[in-house]
């Protein structure tokens, strides 16, 4: 099943035979003070900085969310999207709590959008689903509804859920991405192999693509990236078609190309060697 | 299913609860011309230089070959159980495809060994079994016969075969570990898909442990380790218990013990995070 998603010019398709698709988490203000701060001034010059280093990072597609408590979201949502589109042809992903801020992302961005996200509670479903039938978008699911079950049954029933009542609002299954719920493993020894059995459960039941807040598993952990890069090729032999990841670790990106590669998703590794020479050859123009 | 791996001193088991276990595959002058030349002359120094390397590197069980067709192989393998023996703790696999060389091994060793390996071809298993069953080792035995099958069916009965004749000599199956066979996906597409299917049908049909030479998936290809980083961590979180690997290698080793933790098996991460202090600590004398 393969969810399209588009910028002005560029298509992305994310599927369970395509290469893994990594969308850049960066633009986000949580846990950034400055950038926070910038936002509430309606300053979005860190947004430049933040699309240019996951576009050389390897980002297939760009999350963007400018939540902030203190700031106008809606209109820096709008302004946002219009300054992202304008840096880079990456298709976006509009990543906001507020409805009414994911309506003005959905409002100003040309193309087809994913939006992110939408919950299985009634309430969040009747109000979120009819903007993304009406834009045309694709849209990530969680699979929790008020509480987050930790049963990977639990979790496929709300998935389930997402992807009937997205139909009933005329978006086919293809447009709809869930979300299994990656949790901390600092926090729960068994948050990752009961990931991995929601993921062959979701796959086997629904065959949706899935993708996940990557970095959440190494949550307050030592050797982040070396455990989110494990994650990352562990998830994706399991199923998982995409990831929300910071496109500025490297170990984490070259992990996710290692594992296209050996799953058969870069056939005869065209990608990876080409990827590897292009790295040899900055290597080489820096030392010269 | 636990196979247990047993040195003068030391115990190593190998289970699907387990931490994985990386059998350092150094000690072989395979490709290494410099030390098939000491070999020839009788002379085993660099082997105290390989088992120290491979310690240091963080492996659980070191592989033992030192097969050279101009070399005496049985004399030399005799020699070199000793000595690794004299130099380390860790439980030891006796590798080698010259029957009496494995005797000549296995003579020599105290403890448990683990015998490198047998086939499914009727001969192999009527010469080696019964050593293996003499001496109370383990044993690996590789999913092929005469011919090396790519249906995972295929490799399954060769795999079932084993188990059961090795069970005809009295070796039970926890003392039987599988090699699926790891091989170059640069070479075939489907190497690692193929792979992984095996190893759970193996897993789920007969349960027991399995190894395999881990660095043939990357062979010839550029950005080796951290292609064999991911399959490792892929193959880990399928059900291989095991790989014969170079533990020189960091970014591997890294990945298996990432693996361990995000899989369950390194419960609240106490080896995960020691080995990372014990890293900081070693780059703080480094930088003093």
């Amino acid at each position: 099943m393969d969810t399209v998603l588009q910028s002005r010019s560029k298509t992305v398709v994310i599927g369970s035979d395509k290469p893994f698709c990594v969308i850049g988490e960066r633009i986000n203000p949580t846990g950034r003070k400055a950038f926070q701060a910038q936002l509430q001034a309606g300053d979005l010059s860190q947004i430049e900085i933040d699309v240019s280093e996951q576009v050389a990072g390897g980002a297939d597609v760009l999350d963007v969310n400018v939540g902030d408590p203190l700031a106008d979201e809606i209109e820096l949502m709008r302004s946002a999207i219009q300054l992202v589109q304008n840096l880079t042809d990456l298709p976006l992903v509009i990543d906001s709590s507020v409805i009414e801020a994911l309506e003005a992302g959905l409002g100003a961005y040309e193309g087809k959008a994913l939006v992110n996200s939408v919950t299985g509670e009634d309430e969040r479903l009747e109000a979120i689903l009819p903007l993304v039938a009406k834009h045309g978008a694709a849209v990530i699911g969680l699979a929790n509804d008020d509480e987050i079950p930790m049963e990977p049954e639990r979790r496929l029933e709300v998935a389930r859920k997402i992807v009937s009542v997205a139909g009933d609002h005329g978006i086919p299954p293809e447009d709809v991405v869930i979300d299994p719920l990656a949790m901390p493993v600092g926090a729960e020894p068994r948050a990752v192999t009961l990931f991995i059995e929601t993921v062959r459960l979701i796959r086997d039941d629904l065959g949706v693509n899935m993708t996940c807040g990557a970095s959440n598993t190494s949550f307050g952990l030592p050797g982040r990236h070396v455990l989110g890069a494990g994650f990352l090729g562990i998830a994706a032999s399991h199923g998982l078609t995409s990831a929300i990841m910071d496109a500025r670790a490297p170990v984490c990106v070259e992990a996710v190309r290692a594992a296209d590669f050996l799953l058969g998703h870069d056939e005869w590794g065209g990608r990876w060697i080409a990827a590897h020479r292009a790295k040899q050859a900055a290597q080489a123009a820096g030392n010269a």
